[in-house]
């Protein structure tokens, strides 16, 4: 700077001692930018994360906690860890539910006897084995629930109907979702002998979703099921005509003793702080239905190739890149809530947490969970990849469902947020399957979460601790 | 006329005879083309269609031949035909062979084990009770089959690995459909234990497709079983690996005796030429796996309000609109060939025939099968259905599987040309439901083939007999 300044004529002053005040202001080095922008177009160019998705959904397929699937996945991580050069990779032994799906069906028996496609929600208890039959009393939402005549369903099956609209950020989910996880619970302390739900999702396949649902304590507990949407459809079309509608039910889902999975860990330890951590967060579980390859294969598989690409950065970033590969999201957070147990008491020196759980879509925004005098650096790592098409979108993440539990003891979080219109086409069905990735897509995703890795790692002072959420 | 050119002063002279002269070519008087306009205009804001294929879907479901819901298909198609004000209608029994679906089960045992979607095709024999296991060998073609190395099938299952092709004139269903057809057949003349085919669809959900197969006599048969296009890739991923793919197969399909079922037939008498008919078709049956809501409840409702609305018309047209709802298409042309049976020896009273059994999607085309000298009433023809989109394209028409056999007698036919990329997405699977048709579209195609049946039940002196077809 000096040499500069000396340089410079008196036209040039103002301007070079303007750059300078920016230089200083500026949260990283342009070396560091430098790396992260050179990293960022390496990832666009690699398909680690593309092979890795290919391979665990091929090789290992379906991983529901407690399943062989799931124990086959752990196998599957540690090994693809360690050939990756991930170092200190193991795998943290945990208990997880184990529930087995067997197999649902419903019909309508009248007015017009047809076949439905449905599924068991997680958790459901069977029906009795010759299946039962009642009338359907359709409702909008739990709260409609409780405007029902008393007696309204006692004896009858509580049909839910919100559909859940389709939106590039997800928020269709979280009020669609709300009858899939309390229906059954609300509606048996009504009486009701089974609960159906219009799948919670977008497309009009005749794929049901499934999802995590759970009983009360002290209710006793009755069937829980979804139909597809066309399905859902078929019992409005039915409905519509005035006459009583009733649905024959068999389900044969059964609950086992509790079984062990674990979290898998590696890591790319940093060149100085190494006992500062960024974790980076994907859950390996999935349900049953489909191979879980956007849900969470695409979340393992970028995180995964992201921190390999940031071990291969010519100056490794001072702190640890700690990849988790968190057990049963699905079924209860069984993976994030040991983790938090485990790493609790060594949370300040988690620095920042993100984790890939929305499928690998297009990453549009990039948020944060951040104190306020950190926003400059957020700003400056979302400027690095910017050029892939991610904006800053508010200091409002979440962290998502694992990381999520670490945010809660105040580690700060990011999250980018990929477009959830497509990813809820096919979440939580048969159909999230491994041809319907788009390589590209997975790029741009490891690319962005490399990027901000990297520069979350190096960031000078880390990011403070994460501000409380708003009650939620 | 004359009054006209007594009018005309020498300047006008040229341009009257002119036109005196395209009038003479003219086959259509201009209030019957100003009446199919305005029928057309009439279908296009009228939803009879709709609502039929509403209720069938809604209130039938699906129909398969010999199935209770193909009773109750008849039963409805007589009392709709009547209630629309259709004449002489009447279910024309005949017999239809019945082969009951049962359960097809497939599952990739080595070298990853994984659950694939799997249905069984028609007229497939059941596996044996505990099911089959046998290595897999991957072919593209029937043609495929002869390059094998002798004995390379002994003990193992066909796996046809051909992909449609999806475009707008269905022209990737026909060299895609070969293999379900006579795969079975040919493999296991090869000593294939069974055959498994990547479905002949277009569309990447886990939803496996079925159609009609059938061994040659003296071959001792095999299982056939489709999976969905996303399981075929599967395999194909786990072939990648170089090693032995098995499959564990098991279905439990079984024929039954023959049933009896019925062509449904309404009509609207013409005005004159009572005993010449135009025949509107389509096909009542449909596969068991959707509501035949496309396939073919659409064709159903189409032709069915079309001849409904021709007989609104202020005159109706001189010839009788026959409404032929075929049975048992989907299985054997069981009503096609029954009809050609019985009225054979009246072809020479058939002036048209079309069929609607593409769907409804958006009609962009017409063509035709008649003598050279009557296409420029064709022409005219197309001309009232152009604003709806609809091109001439061509003098090559079918006449489609069912009216196709009565243009094999020398019944001229034409076929109105709907958008079959959309079609094959859904085509014989479990989506082929009401929630995907668009009452815009089937008010587009009641339109068109109200124009074209009026038209051709006015069309002066008829349409001759078809030209032979090239060997096809």
């Amino acid at each position: 700077m000096r040499n500069a300044l000396l340089r410079a004529g008196a036209a040039g002053l103002v301007f070079v001692l303007f750059a300078a005040a920016a230089e200083a202001a500026d949260p990283f080095p342009p070396a560091t930018l430098g790396e992260a922008r050179s990293l960022r177009d390496r990832a666009l160019a690699d398909d680690t994360g593309y092979e890795l998705l290919r391979s665990l959904t091929t090789e290992v397929g379906p991983r529901f906690a407690g399943t062989a699937g799931d124990a086959r996945a752990v196998a599957w991580a540690v090994a693809k860890l360690r050939v990756l050069g991930f170092k200190n990779v193991r795998a943290e032994s945990l208990n997880v539910p184990h529930w087995i799906r067997g197999e649902a069906r419903a019909e309508i028996v009248a007015p017009w006897p047809q076949q439905l496609v449905a599924v068991a929600l997680g958790g459901s208890v069977p029906t009795p084995s010759e299946g039962l039959e009642a009338e359907v009393v359709p409702v909008t939402s739990l709260d409609e629930l409780k405007t029902l005549a008393p007696g309204r369903l006692k004896g009858r099956i509580a049909f839910f109907t919100r559909r859940m609209e389709k939106t590039r950020d997800a928020s269709g989910y979280s009020p669609a979702v709300a009858a899939r996880g309390r229906g059954a619970s609300e509606a048996a302390k009504l009486g009701a002998v089974a609960m159906v739900i219009r799948s919670v999702g977008t497309s009009q396949n005749r794929i049901a979703h499934t999802g995590g649902q759970r009983m009360d304590d002290g209710v006793p507990p009755i069937p829980a099921l979804a139909i597809s949407n066309p399905d859902a459809d078929m019992i409005e079309q039915q409905l519509a005509s005035g006459r009583p509608l009733r649905l024959r039910l068999r389900n044969t889902s059964q609950w086992a003793d509790s079984a062990r999975s674990a979290n898998v860990i590696g890591e790319i330890p940093g060149r100085s702080l190494k006992d500062e951590v960024v974790v980076l967060g994907a859950h390996l579980d999935s349900w049953e239905l489909g191979t879980g390859a956007h849900d969470d294969g695409a979340g393992v598989a970028i995180v995964t190739a992201a921190a390999k690409l940031i071990g291969e950065t010519k100056w490794r970033p001072r702190r640890t890149i700690r990849v988790v590969l968190f057990a049963n999201e699905e079924f209860g957070l069984s993976g994030a809530k040991a983790y938090a147990r485990a790493y609790g008491a060594a949370i300040e020196r988690h620095v920042l947490g993100l984790e890939s759980d929305l499928g690998a879509y297009r990453v549009w925004g990039l948020s944060s969970r951040v104190p306020l005098d950190k926003l400059p650096v957020v700003r400056a790592m979302q400027a690095v990849i910017e050029p892939l098409g991610v904006q800053f979108t508010g200091n409002e993440a979440s962290g998502g469902a694992d990381i999520g539990q670490l945010r809660e003891l105040g580690m700060p979080v990011m999250d980018l947020r990929t477009d959830a219109a497509p990813y809820f086409d096919l979440h939580h069905t048969a159909n999230d399957t491994f041809d319907k990735v788009d390589p590209q897509l997975v790029r741009q995703n490891v690319a962005a979460y490399a990027v901000i890795a990297y520069l979350a790692a190096e960031a000078e002072g880390g990011f403070g601790r994460a501000p409380k959420a708003p009650k939620e």
